[in-house]
């Protein structure tokens, strides 16, 4: 019978109570580090005016905008006006373009939400997932790249996730090497798209698409050779292997940084990745490490300068990423502010860690001796919580063993009885429904000795 | 220049730090109330499947459903398949027809979040704000009605929200009452669509709605004497105007009852009322009271017992409402469980607190005595938020004087300063940017003085 009832919509997930404390539990940990790192809660709705999400994300992430249709009048045209978030960065920049004249001119902010894209559910692909972002507005200093990437880590640290490997690259760079290899400019973006593809279909597929793109064939088997780690076309290694997560053996990144320092773009590129590594390498906590990936692209069409992403210690897919955007704020307000940011997602680290789930607080159970009575149950538990313990009074009726059962059913760790005899007595009856001891307390006491015991033994 | 980058869609916010840290403050409080009273969370996603959602709200509310046209091949249709959720109760109840195996047999929900409804924005109403949902799945006592409004009414004492008054009514009486006007049952759903306008278009408006939908004008007559407080249509009451809160002028209640207790129905609902009525009225806090209205109807369409809803003292508009529900479910399992709940709006009680905003906690800023330093000013940085406070790192640079008015723009209360001097000294400098004085203390004691600090004075 269940199974006849819907589920959430595909890519879509319920959340029992035990999944929610769960979540909540390390999203207040990300919460805290990024308010101590010196960031500030900000939120914007879950939708945005169509036109404001349009052409930020590339041809790829174009085509996973949910988009909502006209109400009223125009609901029959078919037509969409609005779209849910894509990610928490267009709107924060919409925002800060708009408001900037209330903000400081350093604006650090940081945003938790759900965000929503329509991409094939799969194995920790969901279509409605939760971003953590931090985001540095108006510093160009190599230091606030380097700020955003010291408080993931922390973020990522508090949470117990340990030993992450950090990849860093410029988009400077990246273009200077491409250049090099005589892609042309038009090309770019497209063979950014394509490189930032090397987890999901592999180096093979990666060549593929290039030459799909029109990339000439010697651009290609170089660029494989010099940053994707061999001569890629001919090797068979499968689409969905998890890629090493450095830029392996010796020697191989001094040759393409070679490559990249040819020319003056290419320098600069290279400083931007070397003051960021010098910021946060020495710097970062619980045993992670940051390296230079010169193969490193990113998908969004947004970045201009250092960008950077998290893997964790065996895991293939990326925990968190970001970089710097310096024109995106420009698409609203005809001007370039200087701004980086990134995000980590929670449904990925929430796979890497242990626990199956948030205990509840310990919670004090009223039984309800007959109808009559029922007043005083709730009086009872108007009592307890006053005294700062979770209680509440039973809604099951008839015996006191089902009540008792319905107790234990519903997670509460202790059950209080009022019979007549305790009644006559000024007392109550107090059992505990773990170990099944029970004792008398006078009324009057109760709530505070509920506290005690809850503080003595918390659950674990 | 500000003026020319988008807003958020009509009917939208962006919050700003202060704002978001109020609305946080508010929802924490609830959130407290709600797990003392034996309450667990729950999530659901955003969206739902169209067809989850449709026929669930009754006509009014059906029309506002924000639609999410289908992706992929299906885009050209502009066709929708998906939802934005228009409460956390229908969701909810899909959840728990799904997975209630693996649920308690009495199951008590909270959930907090934003829904969406595409309504005219107007003062006090979005198009996407806050609900704050308990709801009691399983259990058909008077109790657990009592449980929901005494739940709520602790959670606005909670936000500092006093001397509420709740209106009760049940959809039994008023189905009893409607019988008694002659009003077939046909068109009872619209006459309760009519009444819950009440609010918004007046008297006048609604006997003139009701006129619309074919009541005949006797028994609109009656029923505006009886339970609108007055004959109706002749009155020139503003539209706009709020009602008064309750059921005016002595004897005004008694007629009414008798006129419902004539049918076995109507009495079994007064039954209701009164056994809400007996177990609520004594124990609410804040100086809330609650009093039967017959003409309090609620618009939604799956209401089937008691119906409740809040007013703020003075306040025109509803700050919270619910009620019993026990058909909902078997829209989605071919078979009933009693449910009953209710909804705080965090938008409306927003507007009744004092306050402009939550203070963001104390931060230091560590000041950059140049390029060479920025690694020890990180490191320092590090070493307070392990003391556990706030800190940053200046990321304007320039001369300290500046960097100075970056850390008080940015709301820091504490400056760090390690120049030359103090560095030789084996001290920082230590400025409180509130009251301009400035101390020195050794490097390895500033950490742990500046938590003396922060716990010393905390903001207001």
């Amino acid at each position: 019978m269940s199974a006849a009832a819907p589920g959430p919509p595909s890519g879509t997930r319920d959340f029992l109570p035990c999944e929610v404390r769960r979540r909540e539990e390390a999203v207040a940990r990300v919460k805290r580090t990024f308010a101590l790192h010196g960031f500030e809660p900000l939120e914007t709705p879950a939708f945005e005016r169509l036109e404001v999400l349009s052409g930020k994300y590339g041809e790829e992430g174009d085509k996973l905008v949910f988009k909502i249709l006209k109400r009223g009048a125009g609901a029959a045209s078919g037509e969409a006006d609005l779209a849910l978030r894509y990610d928490l960065t267009v709107p924060a920049v919409r925002l800060y373009a708009r408001r900037r004249g209330e903000l400081p001119r350093v604006f650090k902010r940081y945003q938790i939400g759900p965000v929503w894209r329509g991409e094939r559910p799969g194995r920790g692909r969901f279509r409605e997932f939760m971003q953590c972002d931090v985001d540095v507005f108006g510093a160009a200093s190599r230091l606030a790249d380097a700020d955003v990437i010291l408080t993931l880590a922390a973020a990522l640290d508090a949470l117990g996730i340990r030993e992450t490997v950090i990849r860093l690259n410029s988009r400077t760079a990246l273009r200077a090497l491409m250049d090099s290899y005589g892609i042309p400019r038009a090309g770019h973006a497209g063979a950014v798209t394509a490189l930032d593809k090397l987890n999901k279909i592999g180096r093979p597929g990666v060549a593929r698409e290039l030459a799909e793109r029109g990339i000439a064939q010697t651009a290609i088997d170089a660029l494989c050779e010099d940053i994707l780690g061999g001569k890629s076309v001919r090797q068979n290694s499968p689409p969905k292997a998890a890629r090493h997560w450095e830029p392996s053996g010796p020697g191989f990144g001094e040759k393409t940084r070679k490559r990249i320092a040819a020319t003056a773009e290419g320098a600069a590129g290279l400083a931007e990745i070397d003051a960021v590594l010098d910021a946060a390498a020495p710097r970062l906590p619980g045993g992670a490490r940051i390296v230079f990936d010169p193969a490193l692209a990113r998908g969004l069409d947004y970045y201009t300068g250092p960008i950077f992403e998290f893997a964790a210690g065996g895991a293939g897919g990326s925990i968190a990423g970001g970089g710097r955007y310096d024109e995106l704020c420009g698409m609203f307000l005809k001007r370039s502010v200087p701004v980086c940011g990134g995000s980590l997602g929670i449904e990925r680290v929430m796979e890497l860690l242990d626990g199956d789930g948030g205990a509840a607080e310990p919670r004090a159970y009223v039984t309800v001796w007959d109808e009559a009575a029922a007043g005083r149950a709730l009086d009872l538990a108007a009592e307890i919580r006053a005294a700062g313990v979770a209680a509440e009074v039973d809604l099951t009726g008839g015996k006191l063993s089902r009540q008792f059962r319905s107790a234990a059913e519903r997670g509460c760790r202790f059950a209080v009885v009022e019979g007549p005899d305790e009644r006559a007595a000024g007392a109550v009856a107090l059992k505990d429904l773990e170990s099944g001891a029970q004792t008398a307390a006078p009324r009057g006491e109760l709530a505070a000795r509920l506290r005690r015991l809850a503080e003595a033994r918390p659950l674990p």
